[in-house]
């Protein structure tokens, strides 16, 4: 039992999050990298993508849409590109694997690319496509989700929240970019609706398909599969670039379902999970000498990092910066969850 | 002497622009290439990269920022990747000599990447990414820019407008995205400017990094490589997502100046122009058969072009559709110029 108000250390979230997922079916290898992949969430601060995720996991497995102890199938392989069905299995564990294939593939080839199709939630992007940079490539690691963004001038849910994570190792660390395509991604309208706070106009839509600010108006409507939604990057119509966050989102469903000719993010959750991933490792070596490369850009991140700061701000943060260093804190001092994911942890520990 | 306020047949428009490139010392090769990429855009309805280039283009050869009748060399060349010297040549021509060996690479390889530097401004992205895709292949096309947009919580110009363009062919057409990873380009703030009319709060900030509605102070800005500037997609701050389309400059910087040892923005436009491209080229056949993929993305397309219109919304667009009826239509009527292009021509012409 975890106690309210209270930090936890991570290895114990980790062990814990273990137990449950072997509980729920999973092997041994299936819960160790849900663990590492939710924990690390928490440890960096993205608690939408934390240990609060092991309760709808668990249901996901009870329902059928999440298959434990299924190993994802090569459709296809080639020296740089590798097509794989994850057979509805465990998204972390698929991609994990994916992830360690095409890592090697491309320190042979200098690119690979995998797509992959019928796999499941994978929690935060960024833990895969900076697991590809640790090995000093550049790493990308998409996926679609479930349909929750309206295109421009459609009030249709159609399009997943589908993030982008791209991560290239510096000489002094990782820069890792990791956003949802859409302005915010479910978990902030579930935190605004749980405090009762209204959102700020031009996150989410009704179903008109016009602005709204009630956050539980927009989770029914999601709940329901009814119209409105979230808005793409750029928000609502064409006058600060919804089309290019719509584009972008478009981009990641080509590149996921589309080249894996798995299900688009309308298509998932249909009785089986049914996501799809596109993951790319560049070898930096292909473009001469990775550690001239690696100075270089280091040169712009001091440039940034050192530039004159806009009225009232105290810090320009590079990519990445933010969550390492909360991951830092909270090896230190424990993690600091919410009282509705202690009590979800609580109900687990009782199962 | 173009008439004012007259459509101009495009054919005409390019001898034009091929002629008044010749006058200017560019080669027949270049020349062509800069007046069929300059006349693509103007087509296509995108003319603040059109025809109103060439009064600059013009400028920046005789300061020596263009070096005409230089060619590429090629630093490095793997099976899958290249690494261009542009020695300050003209953009266009570099770009597209690149795209050709990179589509041919790729055509043997599956996949192959090129990273460009000491390039010029090579007009519209999507022109290089669309090459790539009439060859039935995903094409990727990445260039900096003269330094305009200031990072999140920054108020100094450091990074490009850095365009994103990314092209996959469907069965039916096409796909097309191609967009600065800022909200606008300065090329909009010049018509707001020109029509003297306010922009949008949203767009730009002034000199203490905080939002303006002035379109003349922050062009008077720029020119001066003062502070303030364009800010990226997702606006000021992060509540919109700010730090988002910082990401995605930031990747664009990473990608270009980065992997070529090139300059970064901020480092352009000294002396000579000193713009580096990323293209990228993936041949559809290294996930199974094309033909399939390009079947299935139609799906994609069907199902968002049929979705339920926002409230007063007539259309849903599919990425470069716009661009292509534009182009279907300005190719019978002929192209509509605005004044001070025609005036900026027939100076030219007087030359």
């Amino acid at each position: 039992m975890f106690e309210k108000n209270k930090r936890i250390n991570y290895t114990e979230l980790k062990e814990f999050s273990r137990k449950v997922m072997r509980k729920a079916g999973c092997s041994e290898e299936e819960a160790e990298i849900v663990a590492d992949v939710l924990v690390e969430a928490d440890l960096r601060g993205i608690h939408s993508h934390g240990v609060s995720r092991l309760k709808r996991y668990v249901q996901h497995i009870k329902e059928g849409i999440i298959e434990p102890n299924k190993d994802p199938d090569i459709i296809l392989e080639t020296d740089l590109s590798l097509v794989v069905d994850g057979k509805n299995g465990v998204g972390q564990y698929i991609a994990n694997k994916v992830i360690d294939m095409v890592s090697k593939k491309a320190k042979t080839s200098g690119v690979c690319i995998a797509t992959v199709r019928n796999a499941n939630h994978y929690g935060i992007a960024g833990y895969y496509a900076e697991k590809i940079a640790k090995n000093k490539m550049i790493g990308i690691a998409l996926t679609n989700t479930a349909p929750l963004v309206v295109p421009t001038f459609s009030k249709h849910m159609l399009l997943g929240t589908n993030p982008i994570a791209f991560a290239i190792p510096a000489n002094s660390k990782i820069i890792l970019v990791d956003m949802a395509t859409s302005i915010v991604s479910r978990g902030k309208l579930e935190l605004y609706s749980r405090q009762r706070e209204k959102i700020p106009l031009g996150w989410a839509v009704n179903q008109k398909g016009k602005g709204t600010d009630d956050p539980d108006l927009v989770l029914e409507n999601m709940k329901n599969r009814s119209r409105g939604g979230l808005l793409p990057l750029g928000g609502e119509g064409e006058l600060f670039g919804g089309h290019k966050g719509y584009g972008l989102s478009l981009l990641v469903e080509l590149l996921t379902g589309g080249l894996s000719l798995g299900n688009f993010s309308y298509e998932t959750y249909n009785k089986q999970g049914g996501i799809s991933f596109f993951f790319m490792a560049i070898d930096l070596n292909i473009f001469g000498n990775a550690e001239s490369i690696k100075k270089h850009i280091d040169e712009l991140l001091v440039k940034i990092r050192n530039s004159e700061k806009a009225e009232n701000c105290e810090r320009i943060y590079i990519h990445g910066e933010k969550e390492y260093e909360k991951r830092d804190e909270n090896i230190l001092k424990g993690i600091m969850l919410d009282n509705p994911t202690i009590e979800s942890l609580n109900e687990l520990d009782r199962l």
